[in-house]
């Protein structure tokens, strides 16, 4: 972590609520407890004497850009080394600062809707490629509209909790009727999220320009999906219990004040979007992301994809511009998820429905060094191949993201990892 | 409104916060009122002391059936003739009683998540055709499973509120390219709302015998649609735009208990179900319901629809079991959607896509003679025909709902209405 300001987050540590925290190395800062003692002092947070006393941070969220900003730089000063008001006040550094590894990571926001997105031009390609085979890779409405469904917000997890393998209906291959099996094709999908921050009424739309200020920030997202059970069921109304078992974030919303430094140019789009989907200027987040398997038993990360968000063909202003225009209100600390993030090249799909080609490629992968995998792992063990077509039970999935500059900016979103449990018992 | 006990609501007076009240006749009581005076004594909400204190019903809906039963029981007690612990307590009953008339109804319960379904055969068959065309009505799954997506929240109205026309992406007809405009084709859909119960855990199912103890109760629900905006949105991820600006229900959730009476057999299937959808006995509610529009101007109601709940080709139970069998979670005031529900006959279609066959035969309508429209209306007024595709500005949809049986027995679910108003200007 590089600077107090990245992150902001709903943490426990093992007290009667939830606290809202913010990461500063291995330590968290409840910002409750520095509120509790009025430090926020600028003219609109002094107005606001309660937004971090909450268990979530959809008030705050809903304080817009200006609040935003005016935490950060209180933040920034009350932690910098050359201000005692924290520093010089055992008592309270006492009650607001805790080890990270003691806390227990909450959802950061109470979610009203979850939307998903599916703005991957070579993800929506690869995927259309296999459901309808060459020449018909993209629907026609795809360069056109960001294509979005609403999803499931009571099945929001955060990074740490495990999945159980969910049953549903699905059609064995070959036979025209369906059977109820747990899912036989348990798929991750690499995404990002993004949390809204004041939202709009009923009624109006917001228009692209201006929108990246409801950009609170951002998350990593595994959106878990049973592709046999999506298969069977999506026709014709999109996807449900294919879905909706389980979604899961990262806990720590890196916040867009702190993302400023990797904004980068967004691709073009061709052919030209209408008119409400134009911007002035079009950028986007330069944020490296991977995702990677643990088996059971293992330490080991096999990855299999990495790509960037900066790929996305639309934008998270046209994602919230589309999503407005028929007036749709979307309200502080609702959800959005990119869709899949995959990029063109070998190893950049971002899920395994497209990286086994449908499940006709199994994969095989090798570990990735990094600073999780242990240094000793002997070359033996490294040159170990895991075959994978779709999860097994025991499988961790480990997403991870991080931005660098050119300036050697760096930033971390930590990670979203769940593992496969086992389908419960149906009765 | 025949015993007190068939709705419970959120209203207010005016004052500082929401309240929840029963209907009785023309007046509205406070049962919040009667628990502040601890005249709930039953075994159940005695521990309770606070679920009526609450501007929503979510927690007294978590509490489960035999809670819901108890209250109904107390309630029942403490309003009839003979007893005295209200009727003779001049200052309770100025707190706690207040004309239907003085109340602005508000929404019943915090609404988590809304999924909405599609379970009406006709519907699902009518639509299929015109979509599709015939041999191509039903997709392969729908016998199988009750489909369903999932819907927005954020813009679920109570009665009284109007709505917008949305703007959205559409294509002209011949055209391959789309276009932003106000909706053309602007539809409701007639459906019944169920509110659920206790809900169940994250990773958990609810077997398909015993769901019914899920609902709490039911509602009119006008599901919103612009045909335009959907058809050009919905492959591959299903509705989004076409239908997030707004879903209308009506504000007096009529319980299960008191639904009680109008329980009948529901309609055979075939081919069999699932396992996990075998109910031991298969009931439905017997529900009459009709959807007309008010031109603007107007006093008179242009029937379009008139059909029957019973017709419903999965139940409440099936979509319960159906929603939760990969392990779902559903909590307490989460809002099921029945789908549109349309007969096989004449006037019997539960939209004006359907009713209009695509927009290919515009309606002409006559007024419905019933309660709620003048009597003093002469011969000529009754004689004027309404033409209609698609919704005009101005109209007023307007649903109702009733229950009658055999013995005599009636029950109203009120109406649920709503005007349409001009689309906003974009910016």
């Amino acid at each position: 972590m590089t600077s107090p300001q990245q992150h902001s987050l709903k943490e426990t540590k093992g007290s009667d609520r939830n606290h809202i925290g913010v990461a500063l190395g291995q330590q968290v800062i409840d910002v409750g407890a520095l509120q509790e003692q009025r430090l926020f002092t600028g003219p609109i947070l002094s107005q606001k004497g309660s937004c971090f006393r909450k268990e979530h941070l959809n008030e705050f969220m809903s304080l817009g850009t200006s609040a935003w900003a005016e935490a950060r730089a209180t933040l920034q000063r009350l932690l910098s080394s050359s201000e005692g008001a924290v520093r010089d006040n055992r008592k309270l550094i006492e009650a607001a600062v805790v080890p990270l590894a003691s806390v227990a990571m909450q959802l950061p926001a109470q979610i009203g809707d979850y939307t998903d997105f599916y703005v991957s031009k070579q993800h929506a390609f690869n995927c259309g490629a296999l459901f309808r085979g060459p020449g018909h890779e993209l629907q026609p409405n795809w360069v056109h509209m960001p294509v979005a469904y609403h999803g499931r917000s009571s099945s929001i997890l955060v990074s740490g909790q495990n999945i159980k393998r969910p049953w549903g209906q699905a059609l064995t291959p070959g036979s025209l009727n369906p059977e109820v099996v747990p899912s036989k094709a348990l798929d991750f999908e690499l995404e990002m999220g993004c949390f809204i921050g004041s939202g709009n009424g009923l009624g109006e739309s917001i228009p692209v320009d201006g929108a990246d200020s409801q950009i609170f920030g951002m998350v990593l997202l595994n959106d878990w999906t049973a592709r046999d059970i999506q298969k069977w069921e999506y026709v014709p109304l999109g996807p449900f219990n294919g879905k909706n078992f389980a979604t899961q974030i990262s806990p720590w919303i890196v916040t867009s004040e702190a993302l400023k430094p990797f904004l980068c140019e967004a691709p073009e789009q061709q052919p030209p979007v209408l008119p409400y989907l134009q911007e002035s200027k079009r950028s986007t987040y330069d944020i490296h992301v991977a995702a990677d398997i643990i088996p059971a038993g293992s330490d080991l990360h096999y990855r299999v994809a990495r790509t960037n968000f900066q790929t996305m063909y639309f934008t998270w202003p046209q994602m919230i511009a589309h999503h407005t225009l028929g007036g749709c209100n979307l309200r502080p600390g609702d959800l959005l998820g990119s869709g899949t993030i995959s990029g063109g090249g070998p190893g950049q799909r971002g899920c395994l429905l497209e990286a086994t080609c449908g499940g006709r490629e199994p994969l095989q992968l090798t570990p990735v060094v990094n600073e999780e995998v242990p240094q000793d792992v002997d070359d033996t063990r490294r040159a170990q191949r895991l075959m994978r077509t779709y999860l097994n039970d025991g499988d961790m999935v480990i997403m991870s993201g991080w931005c660098e500059n050119s300036s050697g900016e760096q930033l971390s979103f930590g990670t979203c990892q769940g593992a496969v449990l086992p389908s419960h018992k149906l009765l």
